[in-house]
């Protein structure tokens, strides 16, 4: 339970002070939010903090907000996103960085829950065709798969995702560089209205204020850190999607990229971040099914999840380990590793695939996109360059 | 100089043996080609080779050869390409490899001097406009860098590659699966034609023999070992163009792919190659270049390239030795690393320029595309990880 002077003095510092000032990400490290409030207030020094703290009228504010359904969320809420504290102790992008002071907050549902296992999808606002449609159709198998699509409310590629996203009915969270009071871009108000009603618009920003460049940059943060992972899908030479890319990597969170014909121009980022090994290549839903973490705790917290091993019999726990963690692997090879006969394995490997535990794939064998398992040795929620090394190259 | 009787034996041998046959492979190991043929001519043992080697009519296959402009080419000879010795030794595919017994060769231009430094694109036979687009536009720049374009004159990726040299005038070789007497398929006539006159036809298989799948696998090792890089452009889930990747790995052959539409079934094997890092990824001849070390021999051999940073002022030579190996540098980054002022930094940059021994790229300076001098520490022929670390990701 947050103190309510924390919770004012937090919402009040998020009135004074930009987003991503290290300096105060610093003051937070040392003082409680009430001190340092109180010293910008009461204090003597002419600094541009203390010039707006003294003029600041926070209770209109709080009216604005509350006006446009916009609630102030803090550290220590309930549904304050776990994800957000890696921001602490990342390295700073561009002399900016650190967890926000709090975010403001439309949407019925609490933000935490609604981000958990969330994947950011970003790209290009001057998205084409192809790009757009990747984008949805990538949107919308994350929440058919259980997933929240976080982008940035932008046109193009932002746009295209949570629009996919909404096509299979959310949820979806816009992240907005200016106070959700007002749209930005105005075009999309009606967007943000279907967006909040699904998910949530969220912003570091107050009521009142504007995007400017600053905040779109800082604001990206906030998106990588949201996500479990972000998709960059189309991103010409200079764009902010290189930016929250940056962010997601030092919070050491996974980088996926779409390539696309190399024809266009918005095809740059992508293959540059590929070539660079600064982002994995997806192609679709099964690839970040693959080197994403299943959707919500790990098995060893669900109890139910872990008996379900113990229903499996011999050889079909053999089979089921032998399985590569990424990529797949034929049911000879499988026979093999695992010590049964080829028929045996096969049998097994329709056990299994009954309990949703492995999926056929076009080389064979890999494990089921929703895991409800403890998955083989070597699996996990971060790892990136796996690979499956048993791939024959065939004729 | 290689002796009539080494010559003949080995052009029967590859008359009566399959390519790639790993146990002639093992022969040629410990016995001349003369003692081995003379083995199977003159030996009791009723086996496949013998039964043909005492049927074959030579003289009648090497009179088919002379009419259609063929000739046969052995190790030894001045023209026999250095990179086909690198098949010995290398891993086996599919139980078949090593270098062949000689190779039956159409065009003017001596062998080795034209694969020097070639670069071979492969890819579907049932390419998309844009795979074919790429490949042609590839090659056409590829001849424009002095590089010879080697593929297999299929339908599809192949003959687009072939066509993109052609329309540069060459040269381009294709390296066939069936013998040089007959065109397969049969539609590409007058293309290899063209190819022949620009470039050269290669097969391992005799005149008056037809192509076949053993053929084809066998035939890829080829394509891999003459060039001293494989490009794949589209290819479908199973593709040929797989089997000479493996080629190209078993024999540390630089292996690049361009991708593609996630939406084209095309785009499959390269973003698997890309994913997998069996393949790095290239968008174009820029990428080809920074890759691929300079057509010809090193700077070493060359001492009037050598001579050439003799010419460099110790601004310019500063500043040439702080370029990243790949990847770009801007002028004030450089400045630093080269412990000169931005204002000599650009000067020197300028005079580089001149040279051609700099570009200036969307990120700053990068090394020109054809170095003729040393190139800076980390930079080499088959350097595939190299990645410039230093680029900022802007906002």
């Amino acid at each position: 339970m947050v103190e309510d002077a924390e919770r004012h003095a937090r919402m009040a510092l998020s009135c004074v002070v930009e987003g991503g000032d290290l300096a105060l990400v610093g003051l937070l490290e040392r003082y409680a939010p009430e001190e340092i409030w109180r010293s910008l207030r009461t204090g003597t020094a002419e600094t541009t903090w203390s010039v707006r703290a003294r003029a600041l009228q926070l209770s209109a504010i709080d009216a604005v907000a509350r006006r446009h359904g916009v609630r102030f969320v803090v550290p220590g809420d309930d549904e304050w996103p776990a994800g957000l504290d890696d921001l602490t102790g990342a390295e700073p992008v561009q002399k900016s960085g650190g967890a926000p002071v709090g975010l403001w907050v439309r949407g019925s549902r609490p933000l935490g829950q609604l981000v958990g296992g969330a994947v950011a999808v970003v790209g290009s606002r001057s998205s084409t065709a192809y790009g757009d449609r990747v984008a949805a159709e990538l949107a919308s198998a994350l929440v058919l798969t259980g997933r929240t699509v976080i982008s940035g409310g932008a046109y193009g590629i932002d746009a295209s995702a949570h629009r996919g996203a909404l096509a299979e009915e959310g949820p979806t969270v816009a992240v907005l560089a200016g106070g959700l009071d007002d749209a930005y871009p105005r075009a999309h108000a009606a967007l943000f209205g279907a967006v909040a009603a699904s998910g949530a618009l969220v912003s570091e920003t107050p009521p009142g204020e504007h995007p400017t460049r600053r905040r779109f940059l800082t604001r990206n943060r906030l998106i990588a850190a949201l996500g479990v992972g972000t998709v960059v899908v189309e991103a010409a030479v200079r764009s902010g999607a290189r930016n929250t890319v940056s962010w997601a990597t030092s919070m050491n969170r996974l980088v996926m990229a779409v390539p696309g014909p190399v024809s266009n121009s918005t095809s740059w980022t992508p293959h540059r971040l590929i070539r660079d090994q600064q982002a994995t290549l997806v192609t679709g839903i099964d690839d970040l099914n693959e080197l994403l973490s299943p959707v919500g705790e790990s098995w060893v917290d669900r109890p139910e999840a872990a008996r379900l091993l113990d229903l499996l019999d011999d050889a079909q726990r053999r089979v089921y380990e032998a399985l590569p963690a990424r990529g797949s692997r034929d049911a000879g090879d499988l026979a093999l590793r695992a010590g049964v006969g080829v028929r045996e394995a096969l049998t097994a490997l329709a056990g299994l695939s009954d309990r949703g535990l492995v999926l056929p794939s076009e080389q064979g064998w890999r494990l089921g996109p929703r895991q409800d398992a403890p998955v083989p040795e070597g699996a996990g929620p971060s790892r990136r360059n796996g690979g499956s090394a048993d791939e024959q190259a065939g004729g």
